[in-house]
């Protein structure tokens, strides 16, 4: 078996072998610019402050599709296309209901995202098919939850917010305020994030001229790998092993515990930001603000208590995935669903960059170095 | 609209930008070697020549997967397993009987692919989920292209290679020796090519931790698309438009026709070669011979004239789409199949290099250049 560590091949040539294209800048973009230092994050042309304050999720799809606002014209439109389409077609309702219940949840909605595509026109716009994604992937993950706890599927509503009509779909019961409120923060935060490896793999997609429908398929399949979008459930994981030890509980001495042993602790560190993630800011205060709300304040001191022993140790501050954890958690989301939530707002950030990409394409081939052998001579079977 | 042009902008920094990663070495492999002057193909040691005309597909998986070809024994065992996992899931199996006749077959090919991951285990090695994603894919394709054509889906065989199960499966009845061979021929050059779009797709999947089954998905997404696996459809569908001209059809003419209108004609030029596609040698021998068996030299004669003229007018050698087109029809095997069949043999390749990335993992996530505004301040809708 050739080896890969390279250690007896002049390399000099090829600089950026087996190192995942850090550091290339390979697309121009106007979906999103990240300053990691600072810890800024802007999609198209505005600050994710601005939009965590101000904004609602169909909004920040308009945006990133469109690179502006809408006005309220255009709004109501997209909303009420949003709402026309969230009704999924028979067959993908029946894979839900007949596939294996356990099943995981991403692997269930890649599966039915696919399906999706053939009951629609792929010779059409882009356009109709990511306001079509981006109205039924709620459906497809609300309902898979509740076929495999047993329960009946709950058909969308004809009004409502995305968030709104997500949670009601979840849980058989119309959210509160707050609860709408919450998850349409977090649809707004995890909606766009630049080159990450989904969102470059949706281009690469696209850029053979391949549909919508398989760059999205393959996003899901990438952003559901651990290091990807797998680290918000891991991180939960974490916060309920610290739980399984009742009143002994002692998050600082659980995050020293497992530094000293070199365990990886999700929820830290970016590969962008070398700084607070401005998500995490936002998650943070609305972490803060459930607790109190509800009376349920461990899981967010906990938070707290790992937040300050990680930077006194080790100085690493927290990415989007540690707060986003315990919000999900408060508003009764079940932890191997959290990547499923990822998935639902970052179809508009994928989308957005498979139209951008469509509109100034080029095939995404690299190349790779052959450390192999060459022209070895055949010997038949009976004499290997 | 933020402009992708990038006239306005200094980007002497990013050399790489919108050039589709050309050029860039980006992974070390020992799958495949491409010679693109000399026309040279390597699989894991072996020239191309050596194999076309002494292995077998299944030695050809067992090369890609192991770096060396199986002995007598490593060999019936890869047969017995592969014929082992030939049966579909109910729940995959109802999908292919339910779904929209008129969906693309590679769209239910993605779809059926993902669906398996539901009843495999995800924790187990690799190697497995490579030979079961082998052994489904061509019941798949048979039973998706019987159905839409309204007859009974055949059930896999418990015997015979994957070639010619295949060809009973798709067409109810067994091949003789000369489709069954020219079949195997087809699985052997299609199986792996370096780091093309599929294959790279399939890498940064992997690279983000996920599954097997995700990574293949996505394969399948891209080489769906026009500019990557779809080629030898369209080749055919180029001849098939020559055909439909009856007694007046000439070749020389035609294509000359083509290329004075700027017409773009698939089959020929490759981003790689720079002379003749190896494959395209093997195919090109493949395809006289079947036309001479069968007394159809009309369209193997066409494609002759159709080389001569553009190696004539434009100095361009024909790619492995061109030959494998006619070879395809010629076993009677519909054009819009013809990127399922490249599927059947690419899954060789793809889990070889999904395998390989796994053992040497970086995830994989190039950067982008915002080119858009920042900042911008927010305006309530009413004042847009």
């Amino acid at each position: 078996m050739a080896q890969h560590n390279l250690e007896n091949i002049d390399t000099s040539q090829y600089p950026h072998i087996n190192k995942g294209l850090d550091g290339i800048v390979a697309f121009s973009t106007t979906k999103s610019f990240i300053d990691g230092q600072k810890g800024e994050l802007i999609y198209s042309g505005y600050n994710i402050d601005t939009l965590a304050e101000n904004a609602t999720f169909e909004e920040v799809c308009f945006l990133l599709w469109h690179d502006r606002l809408p006005n309220s014209k255009e709004l109501e439109k997209l909303k009420k296309d949003l709402i026309a389409q969230r009704e999924l077609p028979k067959t993908v309702l029946d894979y839900i209901k007949n596939t294996n219940k356990s099943a995981e949840p991403m692997a269930v909605l890649r599966t039915a995202v696919s399906m999706l595509a053939d009951y629609e026109p792929i010779d059409s716009d882009n356009l109709p098919h990511a306001i079509a994604i981006t109205a039924q992937m709620p459906t497809i993950i609300a309902a898979f939850d509740r076929v495999r706890n047993g329960k009946d599927i709950v058909a969308p509503l004809k009004e409502g917010s995305t968030a709104f009509n997500f949670l009601y779909m979840l849980n058989g019961e119309k959210p509160g305020d707050a609860a709408e409120k919450t998850m349409d923060l977090c649809l707004i935060l995890h909606a766009e994030h630049g080159m990450n490896a989904s969102t470059f793999t949706a281009r690469t997609i696209c850029a053979t001229e391949s549909d919508m429908f398989s760059a999205v398929t393959g996003a899901i399949g990438a952003l559901k790998g651990p290091l990807h979008g797998g680290a918000n459930t891991a991180v939960m994981n974490t916060l309920l092993e610290l739980d399984k030890q009742g009143d002994k509980a002692d998050p600082v001495a659980f995050t020293k515990g497992k530094l000293e042993k070199k365990e990886k602790i999700m929820g830290f560190g970016h590969r962008v930001y070398k700084t607070f993630d401005p998500r995490a800011f936002h998650l943070r205060k609305m972490s803060k603000q459930l607790s109190e709300e509800t009376g349920h304040v461990k899981l967010y001191e906990w938070s707290e208590a790992m937040l300050k022993t990680m930077k006194d140790e080790k100085n690493i501050d927290p990415n989007v995935d540690f707060f986003s954890a315990t919000v999900y958690y408060s508003i009764g989301i079940k932890p191997d669903l959290y990547t499923c939530i990822f998935t639902m707002s970052r179809i508009s950030g994928w989308s957005a960059h498979y139209m951008e990409q469509a509109a100034n394409n080029r095939l995404v081939r690299p190349r790779a170095l052959y450390i192999g052998e060459k022209n070895l001579d055949w010997k038949p079977v009976e004499k290997r």
